[in-house]
């Protein structure tokens, strides 16, 4: 069963917003061991509608289609449906009691009979709304179907939830189980590792599965896709991965296995070990406790941070020598670690974790180029400084500062025993 | 001149990254007015891509694609665009010297005369790329053009910014300008903008543009996309607006006209007036920090910040009293206040914001429920706090309170005379 896309929304073709229902429709269709063919996005107008479902309905069995069944002039998609099927549009009993019952789940009264909600294409099925006014709609054309949902994520979220749902769980049965093994490997290129760190990695993972490899913040994240009949057929070619990676060299470079963020990994593991940590930030200005923070139960562990972005933070909360910011400058392996062991006794944490190095555009020179991150972990029994070098504007740069941070603080966290 | 998008990428359509292209080159598109006419996302499969080109090709002039540009053996652009026009795959020295400056221009080696990047099919011209080493692509085809890029944002930003920009400048003379005037208000809901506040205002925006109007994070942006065949028009049409917005009860809740981001008008207010600032942040947890370190010069006046996830943190870093806690609460106007106050105390700041809050999912009760933030502002002849209430998950709800923050810090900075 192949699932297409079709987005209708002007405003996300001009850049007014992202579209987050295409994620969320791939990980909804991956629950249910089905796959995203591929996603269209269309203005909201009639002929570029037709365009898209002539598309899409050449490969695909059933069609989501997002966006465009609200109560304006611009909200075509119904419009649409009905001129490109070849239906008429009428009063329906059955559209009109679930639209007025999506006005009196949010508590207000609906408009009457002539609302265009009550109108609906022969042959379609209104469904109801959870979360918004407008009902989704649902239809079968030649074989296939087409779903229509309205574009608020919150909504469209809902009607595939409550709707799509149950109807995959009864019509389609995977004769095939899907799994995608996720390798996450970090400080090799890419080229490197399926180059001359093991030539023959993609073969011999390609005899198991689809293999991906997709670059990440500061290393690569290989996926492999592996089918099969069984849940034992299933863990065997999980299995048959892990053989080759841990055969392989490539087995030093990796940091995790699965799809969790590295921010998630990092909480739940502090919060098992029970040790305490935080940052003193200076070139990444507050995203490494951001990222932290994100994840729910952080507060257990993470006890808080010092962004210190003007020297005078430095030395008088984090306690650097103003003599070492002198001597070493402040982007040194020497300033980066005063700052982690200020933070320690400032906040009293466990383990600490800081940065210190030059975001750009402007602040580098020949010595300290625009790039450099000196990051420093201090806890019980470790101190470590490292310096980094890397590439990209400011927005890029302070997204792989607060990556090698997060997996320095990861290694530390590592090494440490519960507490 | 009709524009589309091909972004070749399974990892997309299996969800595992967002796509930030799209909205990149619509923005980049509509400096150079020109529209985004549909975008189209394929999986990393030959006939697909061939399918997608086909598609876009019917109804646009400039196709652009994103992705599969790599050297491994998933990147297929190359060859599908090879196949799909007919043409030879050889050896191109221009091709060849092109990558090569890609990977001196990172500080790394070139493989050599037999790596892919040497190989181009004919008639196509290899683009170099300033933050990467795969070269972008160009080609004509039946008056028809093709450019190709990889997916990386960083690099599809620089290969459209060096190639396309230049290409369209010199290719494209468009006959109408236009302009979207933009309009951000807040604290108001939309329904109540369009209704009670101004019921016309809606019609009488339409008749000098087509008015569009998109939910916020604590607010509405209001669009008026105005065309004109001349600038002096074009100005005149953008004065109409602004009278209208200037007669209407609407202009109380106007915090901003134009584009420009809450932290890009911030730190180009305090840099102006040379106000320091930081903040004390507890369920925002960074974020306030983040998005102001992501501006460019925003090292001049924003000096830092404290966050205190923990209550002791709170205690002893922002000398917050254990009794105002106790008897108020950690999320209470009382402790909101004396973290600002230390703020300003341990970093030295003229303005400082702090939040305190509920972010969920847990931690929630019935008097402070998930979603309140209490917001402090101190500073010279300043001193306000304000509770607020919102709705949400843990992501969206930081966002809110971040959000809602700034906006203190904004009107904390025009209160504020030059120092």
């Amino acid at each position: 069963m192949k699932v297409g896309l079709l987005i209708i929304a002007t405003e996300i073709l001009e850049g007014k917003i992202l579209d987050l229902n295409g994620k969320f429709l791939s990980d909804f269709l991956a629950l249910e061991q089905l796959e995203l063919h591929s996603s269209l996005t269309v203005r909201d107008n009639e002929v570029e509608i037709h365009r898209g479902l002539d598309f899409l309905l050449k490969t695909c069995d059933v069609i989501v289609t997002s966006g465009g069944l609200g109560p304006t002039k611009d909200d075509l998609t119904k419009e649409a449906l009905t001129t490109y099927l070849g239906r008429t549009n009428a009063y329906s009993k059955e559209a009109h009691s679930v639209a007025e019952e999506n006005y009196q789940r949010l508590g207000r009264s609906f408009p009457g009979d002539e609302h265009v909600y009550c109108f609906l294409p022969m042959g379609f099925v209104a469904l109801s709304n959870s979360t918004g006014f407008a009902p989704g709609l649902f239809c079968e054309h030649l074989g296939k179907f087409i779903i229509s949902a309205p574009g608020v994520p919150r909504e469209f979220r809902s009607i595939l939830n409550d709707h799509l749902k149950p109807w995959i769980q009864e019509n389609y049965n995977p004769d095939l189980l899907m799994e995608n093994v996720i390798i996450r490997t970090k400080k090799v290129p890419e080229e490197k590792i399926f180059g001359e760190l093991d030539p023959s990695l993609w073969d011999k993972l390609t005899a198991i599965g689809d293999v991906s490899s997709l670059p990440a913040l500061m290393g690569v994240d290989i996926g492999v896709k592996i089918k099969a009949h069984t849940k034992k057929e299933l863990d065997q070619k999980k299995a048959s991965v892990m053989k080759i990676i841990d055969d392989s060299p490539v087995k030093f470079s990796v940091w995790h296995y699965g799809p969790e963020k590295l921010e998630e990994i990092i909480v739940a593991l502090a919060n098992k070990k029970n040790i305490t940590y935080g940052f003193a930030e200076s070139c990444t200005g507050g995203f490494c406790s951001h990222r932290i923070t994100g994840i729910p139960g952080s507060s257990k562990t993470f006890l808080g941070s010092v962004v210190s972005y003007d020297p005078e933070v430095k030395k008088n909360t984090l306690k650097v020598n103003q003599s070492t910011m002198e001597t070493h400058g402040i982007v040194s392996k020497e300033t980066a670690m005063e700052m982690a062991i200020g933070l320690t006794k400032e906040i009293g944490v466990n383990l600490a974790v800081s940065t210190t190095g030059v975001a750009g555009p402007s602040g580098g020179s020949p010595e300290i180029p625009v790039g450099t991150v000196c990051i420093a972990l201090v806890g019980p029994g470790i101190s470590t400084v490292t310096t980094y070098n890397f590439t990209g504007n400011r927005e890029v740069l302070k997204e792989r500062f607060t990556q090698a941070a997060l997996l320095t603080l990861l290694e530390g966290l590592a090494q440490t025993g519960p507490i």
